[in-house]
């Protein structure tokens, strides 16, 4: 029954939400780092694709706190996000703006996940798992800090030359 | 062919997956705004659905000034991030969480709105046109200031006692 759900069940749900949405950026990222013409956005897509496998465990760690399995959940979202940043691969293949595309949905990508381990880290906090909740606080510092990149190598002066 | 299209293009094609999204938030809004229990974020959601007729009317500003007929472009994204909002109202109908999942959901909307503006703004200042710039950023400052509000709702008394 809905009424008898809580606040823990709807943690648990969007914990299950973000570790499928982690798996699907862990197959994305080789895509668009082998896509990126810069070396430099290249690079980033290969660290932070290395920084995922991180995460990916961090969640783990969180199920096994929580004594559950770890399991995913379909995430339309992530899904919807990831086929739009396929789109523009394709769209743009080959094109001066091609990088510029990859960048912006990339950041499309570190939008929602900084959304959801905000999201959960409250929760965590409201629900008395310090140690959860610091877990959370870490990927998603680590997420912010890779949007912050993003947003330099977008306007950084080469892409900006090659693009505009 | 790809190789021809310019970051005007991705600017362009990216305008028009933004309108899309707008016009769903809208159509999403009210209904989040009859599910929310808490008056304050019942009013919140109004309030941001009148915004957003406002950042509806900035784009065909816009789309004006380039000169071009305003047009949508299907989002998977933002069709994602709504469906992942319907499954929660369903699930979590009735119960003392569901206030904190309209949060959650809304939040993830804010993100990929601020994503998007974030790299509009970038785009229109690359490409010279800094009358679209400041349009991109009074609405990305409105997404910004909505987000943070959601955020202070989510941990604020009433709805962590009520959750948690």
């Amino acid at each position: 029954m809905a009424q008898d759900k809580t606040l823990d069940d709807l943690f648990l749900d969007t914990l299950k939400d973000i570790y499928f949405a982690e798996k699907q950026i862990l197959k994305a990222l080789p895509k668009m780092a082998k896509a990126a013409e810069d070396p430099q956005l290249k690079a980033g897509f290969e660290e932070h694709r290395d920084q995922t496998e991180g995460h990916v465990a961090r969640l783990e760690e969180i199920f096994e706190m929580l004594g559950q399995p770890a399991r995913s959940k379909t995430c339309d979202a992530i899904l919807g996000i990831i086929e739009e940043g396929k789109d523009i691969m394709e769209e743009f293949k080959g094109s001066p703006a091609l990088d510029a595309g990859l960048i912006s949905s990339a950041q499309a990508v570190e939008h929602y996940e900084m959304a959801r381990y905000g999201t959960l880290k409250a929760w965590a906090n409201l629900l008395g798992r310090s140690d959860a909740a610091k877990l959370l606080d870490a990927t998603y510092k680590e997420e912010l800090a890779t949007d912050k990149k993003l947003s330099q190598l977008a306007t950084s002066s080469d892409n900006a030359k090659a693009a505009a």
